[in-house]
C-alpha cells in the first residue's frame, strides 16, 4: 500500500502518519519527490483501512498495490479450479451446457423441454421456481412446488438442477433439492445470504455478476462465500447496465479473460439475460465459447410466445440444437471438449 | 399499451394477436400508418406482459403509455404524503435532519455524536448497527449490542433512531428498538426482504436507492413494501454509479424534482455515502436542500480519523453546525421550515 | 408516431394538438383508453419534432414506432452493402482483416509490420499519421509525413491503407493517400466533419462507435455522412465507457447482431483499443469472428516495448500470426471466407 | 510515477526496468515488499508513458501520483481565476447569469428574449447560430445570419453574446462577434479544434463537458486550450450520460467542488439541456447556485410550444424572473454577489 501525501507536507506530519502505520506492526519506507513524497507500507496491510488514512489532512489518496481478495486469487492457487456439480465438471476444459426454462411452470412443461435439452448435448438444467421481478405484481415463481417438478426432470434425465435461491430460509430443502445453487445478480451483496450459503450451502454456488458490480466487487462476494466455509464457487456474467436500452443489458465477455487472470475460478455465461432478445443469444453463445469460457446458461422453452416469464430470450430447443453444432466446432478450436 | 408491428406484417397475423389481448377482457383499437401498423389495448393492461407479445414474430415491439406502479404514483394521490417517524415529520414542508455516525462504536461515542448534532439542529439519529461491507475481512458492525447503544443515545437526546435492517431474521428486534428502519443500496432489489418489512415491520422504512437503480425500479421497489402492507415509505437518494471515479458515486439531484413528480412520497439525500469526501458533503447538502428535498442523511463523527467506517466522508460536529446554520437559509428561501 | 396525452386530458385541449398536427399535413387517430387518450399520427413524421409536442402541458409523452434514420436503415435495403476497399471487399460473407501500428512512427517501421501482417494473413494495413490525444502534451502524430510513409508501405505490400482524419483541412490530402478514412470515436458526432466526409470524400469511411454513443446515435451519425453523398460506411465498435476501470473500455459484442438487424451496413470490431490491454485481444478478436462481425481492426507491432503510443493493447507479429489461424477456423463455422 | 511488479520478479528485470528509466534523467527509489516490489520515480515524469511501461511482462501496472495538467491546477495556481467577458466577470464571487433561446429563430424573438432576460436579471445572452444536431434531417442553424442577429440584440441590451463554434472556419467570426465562444460537449475532444480556439480565439472559451468525460479528461481538454496560447477558459457542465433514461442526462453537480478543488477555472451549470425538461430547470438551478457554482445558463424562450428546437427545456421570460428571485437569496448565503 502507498501512502501519498500532499504537496509540501511537513516532515513531522509525515513522520506521524508513519508511526500510525507501524504501531499496526507494518514496515514503512518513504521516497521523497520532487514535488510529492510517498510512503510504501510493507506487512499484511489487510489490517490497514486505506480510506482512514485518507481522512488525514495531509494525506493525498492511498492506493493499494495488491487484490484485496485472497482465497479466489490466482495468485495463490496458480491452477484452474473446476468444480464438480453432481458428476458435472465445470471449469479447466470442460464446458457447462446449462438449459432450460426461466420459470419452472409444470411438470410436463420441464420434462418436455429438459428432454429435448439433452438431446440436444446439454448437461444440466435450469429453472426458476423463485423468481426475483421488479414488479410485486408479476408472477413470482411456483415455489417448493417448483423444486420437486425440477427434482423429477432430473430423475427422468439425470441431469443435475441448478436454480435461484432468493432466502437462507429455503438452504435446507435446495441442499436436499438442487445441484448449483445460483444466487441472483440483485443478490450479489447481499452479504447475509452469502455468508449463509457459506456457511451451511453444501451445494457448489452459481454467483451471478451484480448489472453494475465491478469485477473486484464480484470477486469479493465470491471471496465471501469462500471465507464462510464453501471454496466451491462458479461466477456468471449475465450483462451490465450502460447507457444502452435497445438490449436490456450489455454484455461484458472481457469479463472471462479478466476472471481467468485474477481468479481460478470457473466463468459461465448468460446471453439469454443479458441481451433480453432471443435472436442475440446464439451470437453471444458462440463469442463467449470463442472467448473461453467454461459454460453457458441459455433459456430454452418450448412455447416461448407463452412462457410466464422472459419468453423473449428464450430459444426453441431445435434452434438450441442447432446452436450446440455450431459450440461443439468453436469449442474444439479453443480447447474445450463437449 | 401500444403494440407496434412490423412493417408488411399480414392482416390476419395482426388479427390473431388481437384475439390474444381480447380473450384477456381488453378492448383493443387498430391504426393503420403509412409504414407501420399499431395496436391500442384499452383496459386493465396489468393482465397483459408486453415482453410476452415481443415473442411474436410479427410484433416489433410494445410500449407502455402508464407507469407500472399504482400505490406509489402520484396521479392516484396527488397531496404529498407526511410520514409520521415516532413524532418527527418528514415530507411536506418538514425537513429531517438526520445526523450520526456511520457505524455504531462505543456508547460514550453515539452519546456524546448525538449530543452534538441535537445542539447544531438535527432531528433524528442514525448509526449502522449491521454493517454491509464489499470485503468480508472489514468490520461487520456491533449487531444487537450497537442497536442498544442507540436506545440509550435515543434515551439521553430523545432523538428517533434511524438503522439499518440487512436481514428478516431482525424485524422483531427493529420493531422494538428503531424508529426508521433502513434498507440499504444493495438489498432494493432483495425482494424477499422487502415483502417482510412490508408485511412485518411497524415503522416506516427508509428505501436507499440501488446503486445503478432507475427511478422506475426503485419506485417499484417502495410499491413492494406498500402492496406488502407498510405504506409509510420514504425514499433516499445516495449516489449511483457511473464512470466518474474521482468521487465515489455520482449524487443524483434531479432526482428530487422527478420522484416529486412520478411519487407523493417523501424524499432525502445522503450526501456522505454518494461522494466518499467529506469536502463535497456541505455543498451537495445545500444544493438538495435548494433543490426541494425533505431531508439529509448527513454522517457526523466526532473523530473521524479514527472512525472504524467511512471516516474520510463524516463531518466533525462543528462543521454541522455551521451547515446548518446555511441550510435553515436555503431552507427559508425554498419553503421548508427547520 | 403517438402522442400520449395526460390522464384526464380535456377532449378541447386534445383536438387542439389534432389540428397542429394535421396542419403539417398528417393524418391523426385517436384511441381514447381507461386512463390515458393517445393519438397515433400517420404520414410523413420527420415532419414533426416529437420534443416540441411534449412541451404542451396536456402532452405526457411523444414516442416513436419507428427509427429516425432512412439511408442506412435495413428496412429499406434488405441486402448487405458490400464495400469495395481499393479491391478488397468488406461485408457479407468478407473478412476485413485490417492489421498495423497505432501510430506510425518510422518507415522501416511500418514496411516490417507491413510485411509481418500481410504474411500472417491481414488484408488491410492501418496506421495513425494523426493521433487524437487525451494530453495536449503526447506525441500528436508524424502528420503528413506519416501519410506519406503509408503510401510506401502499401506500395511494397499491396496493402490498402487505412488511417484516421481529424480534420477537414486534410481531405484532399486523404482522398489521394488513404484507401479507408477512420473518423474516430471522439469526432463521431463532429457532425461538420461528417459533412464533409459525405460531401468530399472519394473514399469509403470507417466510423468508430463513440465511447457513450447509443446505437441509434451512430447510425445517425453514418445517416449523416450517407444523407451528405458518401453511401460507402463502415462501422467500427471500439469498446464504450462503463463503470468498470479494470479495462480501459467494454467491448459491446451485442453490437454486432444488433448493427446487422437494423442497418445494411458491414461492422467490425476494434478489439485493441476497447481493452487497452494485449492478453484481452487474442480472445476478444475471437469472439468478434463467432458473433458474425465484418473484420478486425487489431494493433500490430513488432517491439511494443519501446511504441511511442499504445504499446500494451498491440501484439507481436508472431501472436498475431497464431491468432488468425484460429480465427480462420471459427471463420469456416460461421460462413466467413478468408 | 510508482511502478508495481508482479509478485515475484527476478531482481535483474527489476534493475532493467530501473535502466529504462534512470536513461530518462529520472531518479527511481524501490520498495522490496513481502508480496510485490514496487519501483517510485522521482524528477519530470511527463517523460514517461506509463501505458509503455506496462507493456513489460515483469510490470503489474504503473500508478501516477500526481495530475497529468499543469496550467489548470489549483496546486500551481491557488487563487480563483476571474474571466472578463466584455466587462462582465466570471468567477470569484461574481454568478454569470446567461439567458436566451437555444436557437437564434429570428431577429424580433431574439431582441424580444433579450430584453426580458435582462430586465429579469441576466448579464449575458445566449443564442445558437450553428447547431450540432444528432440528425441530419434536424434544423442545423441559421448560420452567419444568426450571429448577425445576436449582434444586434447585443446592440439593443448591452448583454455580451454567448454562441457555439461547431468549425474552426468561423473563428475570426466568431472573435469578431461573440463574446464567449461555446465549445459543445460533442467537440470536448475535437482536439484539432481545442488547438484552433487556443492559437487563434481573441475571446474566452466556454468548454462544455462531453457526455461521459472524466473530469480528469475534460479538464485535459482546458489544458489543450490554455497550452495553445489561450487561458481564458471556462467550463460548464451541462450533464453526463448514465444508465437512467427519464431523464436526458444526469446533472453532476459534485462537479462544482471537484473543478473548484482541482483548478483555479471557474464553473458554470446548464440545467436546461441536463434533464431536458423545463420543470427541472428551476430546482437544479438553485441547486447549482447553493452547491457554489460560478454561473448557470438557461434556455428562455418566449414561446417554447414553438421553439424550432429544445422547446421542452425552456422557461418562459416570467419563470426565469422568479427563479433570479430565488437565486439572488441563495447566492447571497453562499457568497455570491448579483
Amino acid at each position: 500500500m502507498i501512502i501519498v501525501f500532499k504537496p509540501k507536507t511537513k516532515d513531522e506530519d509525515v513522520q506521524k502518519i508513519v508511526k500510525q502505520v507501524e504501531d499496526e506492526g507494518l514496515t514503512t519506507h518513504i521516497v521523497v519527490g520532487t514535488e510529492t513524497t510517498i510512503c510504501g507500507i510493507i506487512g499484511d496491510v489487510t489490517k490497514v483501512d486505506p480510506k482512514q488514512l485518507e481522512v488525514s489532512p495531509v494525506v493525498d489518496h492511498v492506493m493499494r498495490v495488491s487484490e484485496p481478495y485472497k482465497l479466489a486469487n490466482r495468485a495463490f492457487h496458480p491452477e484452474d479450479s473446476i468444480i464438480d456439480v453432481s458428476g458435472v465438471k465445470v471449469g479447466g476444459d470442460h464446458l457447462a451446457l446449462i438449459a432450460g426454462p426461466c420459470s419452472v411452470e409444470s411438470k410436463e412443461q420441464v420434462i418436455a423441454i429438459a428432454r429435448e435439452a439433452k438431446a440436444a448435448g446439454a448437461n444440466m438444467l435450469r429453472g426458476g421456481a423463485f423468481k426475483p421481478r421488479t414488479s410485486p405484481y408479476a408472477f413470482q415463481g411456483m415455489g417448493t412446488a417448483g423444486l420437486d417438478i425440477l427434482v423429477a426432470a432430473k430423475k427422468e434425465t439425470g441431469l443435475p438442477i441448478v436454480s435461484e435461491l432468493m432466502s437462507a430460509d429455503y438452504i435446507d430443502e435446495f441442499n436436499e433439492k438442487v445441484d448449483l445453487v445460483q444466487i441472483g445478480a440483485r443478490n450479489m451483496q447481499n452479504f447475509d445470504l452469502l455468508k449463509e450459503v457459506g456457511k451451511r450451502c453444501t451445494k457448489p454456488i452459481l454467483l451471478k455478476r451484480g448489472l453494475s458490480a465491478t469485477y473486484e466487487e464480484w470477486i469479493m462476494s465470491a471471496e465471501y462465500i469462500m471465507a464462510s466455509g464453501n471454496p466451491n464457487v462458479i461466477l456468471c456474467e449475465r450483462g451490465i447496465r450502460t447507457f444502452e436500452s435497445y438490449t436490456r443489458n450489455t454484455l461484458d465477455l472481457q469479463a472471462i479473460p479478466v476472471i481467468k487472470r485474477l481468479t481460478h475460478l470457473p466463468i459461465i455465461i448468460d446471453p439469454s439475460h443479458a441481451g433480453g432478445k432471443w435472436w442475440l443469444v446464439e451470437p453471444m453463445a458462440k463469442a463467449a465459447v470463442a472467448a473461453g469460457c467454461d459454460g453457458l446458461m441459455i433459456e430454452v422453452h418450448n412455447d416461448p410466445e407463452h412462457a410466464l416469464c422472459d419468453g423473449p430470450q428464450s430459444l426453441k430447443p431445435q434452434k438450441y440444437t442447432e446452436l450446440l453444432r455450431q459450440i461443439k466446432g468453436i469449442g474444439e478450436i479453443v480447447g474445450k471438449k463437449i
